[in-house]
């Protein structure tokens, strides 16, 4: 850490500062300059050091040096994190595609849902049991039951599960049934929930928040990965903004950025982050481009009947359409995505 | 809801959208302009129309006339909610300051805080002893010591206690310390413990998320209000901007905003807003000018040694200094805050 | 336009409303529902009747049906605009990739990129005569020597030309030398500016703005038509957000969006939107992908030198490798980019 | 200015730094801390090193220690800036009211709406001649009769005026008429016009554009004040956010802010920060109390009637309200508003 002195710093204040590393245990070396004294801090540093020194007087301002990160940046993990699932591989060169309705409605409309998106190519089917509504007065979930459709479609089509826990007292319970947790991004700073998640040992898919810098969500992934689960995959869907056409903006910058940053597979969910049915093949096309794990993508038997998502969802015909054009993409950068109807 | 049909809809379409509106039971009423038809759609609206109705073919725009707002707007609540506490009342014209330290450290800070804020004029003393961090490693309050500390400040100097909430678990121990749950910024969407604290009836006051619509937040405050809790206080503590001068942008706007939307009292807590010591003043004069119905200002007895925000806290002399100021805008709106050394 | 009165408007409220639409003209169509009423308005709307209406006693709401736009629009012009350019066609399946130094700096510099960008399958050379900067201190650029230089390179490789006008005054001195003039974000709603180059009947790049509605970017690209000159490219920089981590948020949605709402081609910048030069790649396949016309790229034979921009340019050889994934994209999306190096 | 170097620099990367600081002049002092290298660059900067270093092989990061302000900065003006205009003073603790209307419309209009305001306590009349409007269509000025009729309305009431410029072509003439040129939020990147204000010598307001920094903005006034006229008010109207109840989000904290970094004035625009009526009031008591030198307000004598801007204009009774209750905020701060109607 730097510890920069302002223009007129008396000395007074440089031994203050300087007094205050020391009594933590920690070495000051002071640079004298024409104009201002530095203050370089050596150390293992305590986290709140920097807002504590911000404030003394003649002080300008105080630059970290290291990362806050320890366990989700490349220092210590020079390998990118892969999570093997049933007979795939989250973070191959092989993408994997998430689709499924926005909520579990009904047996029907989930197992529909379910065979048409392993036709199309997909490897997990997402479905929401317990869904977190900014209305009290909204659908809210089917609960328990909705977890069982989705065993019975994991059961039917081998496809992978994963499914949303809301509040810590549910893990136990949506642990039974999914393959991978999913924080939404409203818990995305649900700290209490993130360490559940952490102690229950399977994978956990991190929404990035709303106004949530990058750094910020990583932050977020460390409170799973310090409690020892290391399988965590990260989420862009879309941050707030002023524009109003599309009712997120999807941070595209994020797949790259977090990629660089962290050894965590990077995915994408174009259908929050559009809100809108007919831009969520572009940004998933853009997503995969951008060089992102995987993509989720909601999918609904009959959109227009959906008792949520229902105008971000894609029908079947779209797609099963969409899949070889993901394909495609995949392919032009490297990776490769299987869709069963073009290798039978 | 006012469906409105793009310039080339079909009779097709237009029956389709009222088809679909009769199935579920509402009426519908066509009125045919020249260039466009737009349908009035009469009855108690399922909360999810708006959605489905918006991906019909044919369909430019949903316009809800009606708001989503039941139990937080003015309709069928007409005088502003106050909330007795002790010897003051909330939402009264006599303001309610609350002041203390970011983080309960210790018995003798805590205590000390307590006296000075209390000296000064302060009605509630703060003090987390759960703290939401952005990174696990940093300190996060010392658990039921910090409520047990709170208490025996309660008890010495007769202020309310207001402290922090972070997961349903914590609620029935909280409710047994303080007399204000405070829901952090990051957990006003974190539904579960909105219900929580909405069955343990005691006030709440509830934060604004960062980047959360004023709308948002009044929908967040129905799920205290639906589990018969009435006692709902709005904080506006700074929302997510591009500036980086301050930690967040004082939304200063939102407290007559949200007090021509709703009954409930809005505080603002500039602390947080500004972000650094220097602005804290000037934030608080400018949120009782804007008519807010209280403040929460963070103080520390040293705020260069503070285990948390200490670049945002006033030490004892800037805030004894500044209720005066305080006490001088709200008289000159017509309100009142009263100081002790004053008084005598 | 449909005016929404309040659920307690009275008869009078209502008539006022009425007899201020008539006044102006108008025909104004009452629907009286159970608890509201609802005015629809007919006729040739002014632009500032909604803001007029939205101030009268009992109106809750506006809602303007109709677009504002009318020559960007689909409506009445069903066809893509394209734009003929010596030996290539911007809005055409073969994207048209623009690149070049941020800067015109020297004969010898521009030169050698104009020959390195060309080699490697640019149509279009970008470079700035007359640089913006946020502070008064910092390099301003050649001017009209950089003008000439841009001639010459033109001259030599036969790439297109296309350099920022700053100001109305200086419209006449850039028309003499570019191919199409590019308008700054900072300039992008100079109005006086835009007017001049719709006169001056050369095609005009109008870059967004950084905080620029989708709708007012169309807008402000209305006054450029609105002078008779139809050839309006739209171009994606990157807008602000709180995200640090890059320079802007590239909002990759705008490319779907904009071509939704308008005939005009998008193309992306992708240099400006990362502003660090590890993420214009993945930026660029990923603007490419969500369907951009095309990209205009930053690139410096030498980026440590660079007068401005350096951080976000690539050099000759990162250029020559971004080229082919770029083209590998495009053809996955069924679009071409033509690489001469590949074609020989 | 400081240079931080990656944990894994080599002595390759570090002396590559070293050299170009040095090839421009400059002295780099190189500390060799237990983890990394940091390089203090001494000496005069050129403004584009920062850039260029930043891409270097090796380094993390670069910390600028001295600010990029050089005639806005308190650090060479240690004395507020205060214009004098007719009898009264801009930045002194008596406050400068601004009213009138949005845009000049007619004779009649202006001319009451300057008695008005000038009854109610107002120092100077605001009122656009040339007006920038988002879209082409709309009504954009009566251009030079504008001009006029303020002149008129100065002659009669003594107030002093101000007025919109939006293009250097009109500086000369709009000089003749005005007391102080207004530089809208469009144009507060228009380095052209900010320089021919600059040498225009009147006094010059600028806004703060609608997603501009602090920084920014003050930098925006060095292009004014380095063209040797030191007379810049700076205007804080708002600044654009996701939220959507108000037009914009007033930032009252720039008003500290701004005041801090800077000598210069700050005013507040509260009609075009709120866009509605109910919220004018309660901004202005915010912003004066947030320490603001000055108030524009919107004044109309019929906002029904207005054509721009009616929705965010008081009446002439809203007005004739709302002084006194500004002058009871700024006593209660220790600066004043003189209301005629009271010192009678």
């Amino acid at each position: 850490m730097i510890v920069v002195m302002q223009l007129g710093a008396t000395p007074q204040d440089i031994s203050a500062v300087v007094q205050r590393v020391e009594q933590i245990g920690l070495a000051a070396h002071l640079s004298q300059g024409e104009e201002r004294t530095i203050i370089g801090v050596v150390g293992s540093l305590p986290p709140t050091l920097e807002e504590t020194l911000e404030v003394f007087d003649g002080v300008e301002r105080i630059v970290r040096v290291s990362s806050k990160l320890k366990l989700s940046n490349w220092d210590f993990h020079p390998q990118k994190t892969r999570i093997k699932l049933l007979d795939f591989e989250i973070g191959a060169p092989e993408l994997t595609i998430i689709a499924g309705p926005c909520s579990v409605e009904s047996e029907e409309q989930t197992m529909s849902a379910a065979r048409a998106v392993k036709a199309a190519g997909a490897k997990m089917l997402r479905g929401g049991a317990f869904k977190p509504r900014t209305s009290p007065y909204e659908f809210r979930g089917l609960g328990k039951r909705g977890l069982e459709i989705l065993a019975q479609a994991r059961e039917e089509t081998g496809l992978a599960i994963i499914t949303e826990v809301m509040t810590p007292a549910d893990v136990e319970q949506v642990y039974e049934y999914t393959d991978v947790f999913q924080i939404g991004a409203r818990n995305s700073q649900n700290y209490f929930l993130l360490e559940e998640v952490g102690k229950a040992k399977k994978p956990v898919m991190l929404k990035r928040g709303l106004s949530m810098l990058i750094e910020e969500w990583l932050l977020a992934a460390e409170y799973v990965l310090s409690q020892g689960n290391p399988d965590v995959i990260l989420c862009e869907r879309g941050i707030r903004t002023f524009e109003k056409e599309t009712r997120n903006t999807l941070d595209v910058s994020a797949v790259p950025v977090a990629q660089r940053m962290s050894h965590l597979p990077v995915f994408v969910d174009p259908s929050h982050a559009a809100g809108k049915r007919p831009y969520v093949a572009a940004l998933s096309l853009a997503a995969v481009a951008a060089g992102a794990d995987g993509l989720m993508i909601e999918v609904h038997p009959n959109p227009d009947q959906a008792m949520s998502d229902g105008m971000q969802s894609l029908n079947f015909a779209e797609f099963a359409d969409l899949m070889p054009r993901i394909a495609a993409v995949a392919q032009a950068i490297g990776k490769t995505v299987t869709i069963p109807s073009l290798t039978h």
